[in-house]
This record gives C-alpha cells, structure tokens and sequence, in this order.
C-alpha cells in the first residue's frame, strides 16, 4: 500500500477501505508516512467528505493508536458527555455530579481553553488545589467513590489525534466533519463511556456558526459513534449568546454552584436540564427525556449532586470549605464597568465577541501555551430581552492586568445590542438527533 | 501574511493576491515554508483552480526563485517548442535546426525520459560524445554559431519547481491545469525565449489522455504566457499512435536524420511542419501558418537545417561523420520481431502500451535515477491503415537486455488492434489554440 494511492483515491472521491485507513493512521503515528502526504489527504477529505464506514475506520484507527481507559472492575453504567464548545459553558461540572447522584458514571477527560471557548479544566485549576492530571489508578479510584472524576487526557490517548491535529490546524483542514467526528470520537472512545451525549453548539460564540454545519456535525457524531457500538445522543443547542450569567474560570465554578443549589438561571438550566435528561436515558435510568428530565429535576433538589460535587474536589486535592469561603470574593483587581448605551431592550450579546474579549481578559487563550487567570472574567447583569435604561449596569468585568481590561472594554461594548421592543424568545435546544448501535 | 491564511483562501474559493503567491513560492524555497503547508495549499489548487492571473503570478514567482538564461548580445528572435510528451515524438531534434536555417533562434533547455515519454536528452545522448550538460557560456556560444543549442537545465534555473514538482509527485497533486501551466511556463521563461509554441498532446499515449484535459492545458498555457508577455500558439496533437515510425534513442536521431533528409514518415513530418510552421510565424519569418508552412518544407528540402544539426552534433561533442556512419546499424543485439495476428488492417497501435513497453526495453525509465540504453528501441514495418496478412512483420525490436525483451513483446503484441476494413483517417492536428501578449 502507498501514501499516494490513498491521497489520489479520496482526492477522485473513492471510497477508502478500513485497511487503507489503519494503514495511514498507523505508518503516520510511526513517523513512516510524512506530514506533507497527509495534510494533502486531510485537504481532500475536507472536499470530498467521508462515508459513515470510513469515518468509523478512521475513529478506530485513530482509537487504537493509543491506549484505552481501563474501567473494569468498576461498575457502570458509563455516560459521559462532550461539548463542542461555548462562551459561558459550565454544564460539565454540573452534569458529572449529577449523573452521579442517578448511580451513572461519568469518566471526564477534559481539554484547555483555546480562542473563544473556556476549558473545564481551567474552570476547575481555578479551584486552590485542585489536580487535573490524575494517573490511572487516582482515575479509577476517583470515580468508583464520587461516580465521576475529572482529568485531563494522557499523552499515551490517541496520539494520532494529537499528530493530526496540530498538523490540521497549519494546513487549513480543521473544518471537515468527518475529521471533527473522528477527532472527538475517539478521544471519548478511549474514556471507555458505553453511552455518550453530544451537546453541538451553533452561534457566533460556537465552532459551528451556522445550524446546517452543527447539525451535519451532530449526525456523523450519532452515526459513527453507533458504527463504533456507542449509544449516542447529540442536542443541538443555541451558542449565540453566553450561557448562563457568568464567563470566566472560578466564577464559572461558582455559578456551577449556584446550580448544583437551585438557584442557576434559567438559560444554563434549560440546556444542562436537556443534557442531563439524555444522560440518565443512555444510562437506563429513565424511559424517555421528559421523565428523564423530571428525575434530574427531583434529584438537583435533593442535594446529593452538590454533596458529591463538593467531595469530589476534595478527592481530586482542593478544599470544599475553603472553595465554599471564597465564593462572591476571588476576584481581579482590576475590575470594571460596562453601562447600558441607548435603547429600552437588549437585543442580543455577542457571545463571538464576549469569547474574544474573554482572552484579553485572560480567561481563555490563543495559544495552548499561554496562562489563564483563575479570577478575571465577565458577571452579566442584564441579558437578552431585558429592560434596560442608559447608564444601567450590564456586566461586571475582571482582568489579569490592565491591558487586558483596556481591550476587552470596547469589544464588550460593541457586543450588546439594543432594541425598541423586547426580542423574541429564543429556543436554546433546537434539535435532537440520536442513534443506537446496531 | 500566514501561508495558513493563504491555504484557507485558496481552500474557500478565494483569488490569491500576486503578493500572497510570491510569499508562499519564496518562503517555500527558503525553507521557512514547510512541506505539509504547501501540499495542502497544492491539493486546494487541485479542487479550486487558480485565475489566469493566479497562475501568472504562481509562474513568475517560481521564475524569481532561480536564475534566468542571460542571452544579451545575441540577436533574436528567440522561439522555442515544448511538448507535452509522447511516445516516438523526436519534433525537437527536426525543428531547432530548421527554426535556426531560417534565422530564428532556438534556446533549448529539455529534460529526460520519464514514464511513457521519452526525452530529448536522452536521444541526443545516444550520440557517443553529444554532451547535453553546457555550461552559460558554451549554449551562448553555440546558440549564437549554429542558431540552436540544446542543454539539460542548470540547477540554479527554477529551484521552485524541483521542489515543487517532487512534493505534487507523492501528494496527488500533479493533475493540476494552473500547476502544471506553471511548471512548463517558468522553465521555458527561464530560456529567454520571446515566444514559444507548444505541442500538447492527448491520447493514450500522452500525460492528458482527454481531448478536454488537454485544450484545457493549451488554453492555460496560452493565457498564462501571454500574461507574461509572451508570444504563444498552442497544437493539440493526437498520441494514440507512436509518432512516426521509430521509437529510442539512437533510432529517433537517425528518423530526425531521415526527416532533415526529406525521406520522414508522412504523420511525424505533417505534425513537425505544423509546429514549425507557427515557429515561423512567431518568430516574424511568415504572415500566418499556411505561409510559414510552405517556407518551412522550402527551407527543409534546401539541405541548410541537416547543415545546422551535424554541425551541432560537432558542437556540442560528438562527430557528425561517426554518426552517419553509425546509421542503420547502431543496434542492441538483443532483438525479436512482432508478427501480425488476425485481421486484415492495423486498425490502431496503442502508443500507450508501446510506452510502457519501451521501459521494458531500456528506451524510457521509471525513476528518475533508472539508465537508458542508445541502442534499444522499436521500428514500425506497418502502422495504423496499413493492410496485412497474418505473419508479416509489424515491429522489429531491440531491447537492452533479455529480460527486457520477453516482458516486452507481450505489451507490443497486445498494443496491435486488427480490423478487417480500412480504419477511418485520424487527424494528427486538431486544433490551434493562440494567444498574444496585451
């Protein structure tokens, strides 16, 4: 078998075999296939697309460069959840604990900010103490007490997919479904989850701008993952605007918390509600979502989720006293203001824009090898479809530094729109679009 | 300015600036560009095209990259021919001397045998002691003495295009219009020429098996170069069939010999004529075609370009007395002959077949570093519209060694197709595609 053959057969629209497939992920992870043949093969794949069966070779061929999460001996069901990114997206921390609370095992491997969207793992670094880069056998232990456990991903999991990646991201071929699904499939394949829920952002502040592209993304999620025996269920849900009324690392864990103890708002609630619900009918808990959704429901009341929340912290090495302590104080000190301009409505925020500003702010990052702040970010207190006067208070705004503060102001500005009348609602889950294996 | 950015433009249909092509061919060479970067900018190019003016801009950076022919001092005008490749196409060694009888000056750079086609190189090679490596001052010298010199390109002349066309060779992207327009077009602008005529061949036997792909070419290769201020005609050319009645090295020099004698084969010397015809007409020799036509078989039958090619044979090393000499004898002894089968015509030789099979003998090669033998070759006793009766011979042939020989003949006798009437004629030249500079 050749390099060139293969790129030659995807660049005329051929279907590639599995062989062909494992091939090319093997000879390449063994550093026997150059780079310059596969950013080629990866610009043709952005043109000519995947079948389901070659996305699912690649996922596998990608899956068994590495090593899988040994989960045996502990017992499941094990449902995990993946976002495509958000501005404001804090379901993570909420959904493990919850999940857990309804005897369904969460086995999160988690990644960094990067651009616009904020990073689990940063969100919960921002916690003193708290370690992300637990060993297998702290994984293991973790999640078998709390029924979850955060971490981040080893360098020993899917090393294709970090190569490709990186390669991917030079070469102008990171916006091709099939490489996106195969990317995330089999980086949750390695967790070792039964069962997954996609929740597939659209919006200015998502990856996917527009609904077509999230919701191709969403099928060939569903599809593949039930090619590779997973049961999946993707939500497509609404990424335009920030969700919930915080952006930023520790004061995303707060208003985690502020969920976990029945008081979150109501857009955050809506969208983990829907997510929460797939997880416990993945995890057999409930027949459908709305009996599922009603059970997260009772169960949130109950406490128990914001109890194995708070012990998980303390298992993975921070504080739950101290963390409950510094709630409502640890913030920047560089701090300011953004005011309400003209118009009696607010018609929209930006999250595209509040994403942007997010990293002047030293919340999210460019570049993986810059520092986030665990204390700068953005509290909103008016959003979409509320009333406003001039000179009202929108957000509160938190900085690593001065600089920082200066950039962000005018973007912030620039991302709250105003209107006469009060905007329509908005559906914030638009869409379901699930598969099971065969 | 990012050659990411750049690849994405490309990738999304965008037109790339003169400035952003310059950068990438410049980096490119300089090595701050790598090589994933520009075969997935090459792959785009593959589905995206690229205007005439991308193209003209993509040429005239990878002429910049190298060193230019310096032919001041030397009185014009400069035209030269390229063709695509064929199988039996020995036009180059029958026109350079007739171009240079009627006072045009023939720059010749040309490169080796490789795949189907064979190379001027090599033939003149087989000439013991013709040495195609001049240095600038030796093709200056003999370009001014004889009116036509031919060399091997310099590896100063054009580095982009090494490198270039070494990266499309493993990434499956040679199969593109703009690419190879701009791979012909900087190497032939490098000679100096003022104007330059193309013969672009489709058939079996040529790198564009389709009529479409090849017009294609032409129409590119004339738009590009006269955007680049040269004069250009463009012949599409038929390579179904061998071209004329010899194929090798050596036995291509001496059907040169026979043509330059006003004893060649009707179908090389209608497509010689043709192409030497507009040579004429661009080189300001003849007002249209028809005219330059008619000078050109004067001007042959007068002796004066046989005159000019032994002189460059002595010219450039070797001994034009030794090389009539050698004439009907210089032969490899590994030798066999093709009968003719069933039928009562040769109703087509498929010149792709006899290509390949000329690898077996040692008339071609398969890799750039592979030898080729002076002496091996074919001769055609009848081609296609010839009648025959089963026995006859249709093909002697020579083969550089034994091994050769036997995977040989069952190419050449699988090439013959049979029919029992006359086939229909074949027009050898089927289109001119022109352009001028603005």
């Amino acid at each position: 078998m050749r390099a060139v053959d293969i790129i030659m057969d995807k660049r005329d629209g051929k279907e590639l075999s599995p062989e062909a497939i494992e091939f090319l992920v093997r000879a390449y992870v063994a550093g026997e296939i150059p780079d310059y043949q596969i950013s080629a093969w990866a610009m043709a794949v952005f043109f000519k697309g995947m079948t389901a069966e070659e996305t699912a070779s690649l996922t596998g061929a990608m899956l068994r460069s590495g090593a899988v999460m040994d989960l045996s001996g502990i017992e499941g069901p094990f449902v995990d959840k993946h976002s495509t990114g958000g501005v404001g997206d804090k379901t993570s921390l909420i959904l493990a604990p919850l999940a857990a609370a309804l005897g369904i095992r969460d086995p999160m491997m988690s990644g960094r900010a990067l651009g616009n969207t904020g990073g689990t793992l940063d969100k919960l670094e921002s916690i003193p103490g708290y370690r992300v880069n637990l060993d297998t056998e702290e994984f293991r232990r973790i999640l078998a007490r709390d029924g979850f456990a955060m971490t981040s991903q080893s360098k020993d999991i899917v090393p294709a997919d970090r190569l490709l990646y990186a390669l991917r991201d030079v070469t102008a071929t990171v916006e091709s479904v099939p490489l996106i699904t195969a990317s995330i499939l089999s980086k949750k394949a390695a967790e070792g989850a039964d069962a997954l829920v996609f929740d597939v952002k659209y919006g200015s502040g998502a990856f996917m701008k527009k609904i077509e592209d999230a919701e191709a993304l969403a099928r060939s999620l569903a599809d593949t993952g039930a090619a590779m025996g997973k049961k999946i269920s993707a939500l497509l849900t609404d990424m335009d605007e920030p969700l919930g009324n915080m952006t930023g690392n520790f004061l995303e864990v707060e208003e985690s918390l502020d969920c976990l103890e029945g008081k979150g708002p109501a857009d955050l609630m809506e969208v983990t509600l829907e997510l929460a619900a797939r997880m416990a009918v993945l995890g057999g808990r409930a027949a459908d979502a709305v009996e599922g959704r009603a059970l997260c429901e009772t169960c949130l009341a109950g406490g128990r989720p914001r109890e194995l929340f708070l012990s998980n912290v303390e298992s993975q090495g921070g504080s739950a006293e101290k963390l409950l302590e510094m709630r409502g104080k640890y913030r920047s000190g560089y701090s300011a203001s953004v005011k309400a301009g003209s118009g009696s409505f607010i018609s929209r925020i930006d999250a595209g824009k509040v994403g942007r500003a997010g990293i002047d702010l030293g919340v999210g990052r460019n570049r993986t090898e810059d520092a986030v702040s665990p204390v700068a970010g953005i509290e909103f207190h008016r959003k979409r479809g509320d009333a406003v006067k001039p000179g009202d208070t929108v957000m509160t705004v938190w900085a690593a530094g001065e600089g920082g503060l200066a950039a962000a102001l005018p973007r912030l500005r620039d991302a709250v729109e105003y209107s006469d009348a009060p905007p329509p609602p908005r559906r914030l889950v638009l869409k379901e679009i699930s598969a099971c294996c065969p």
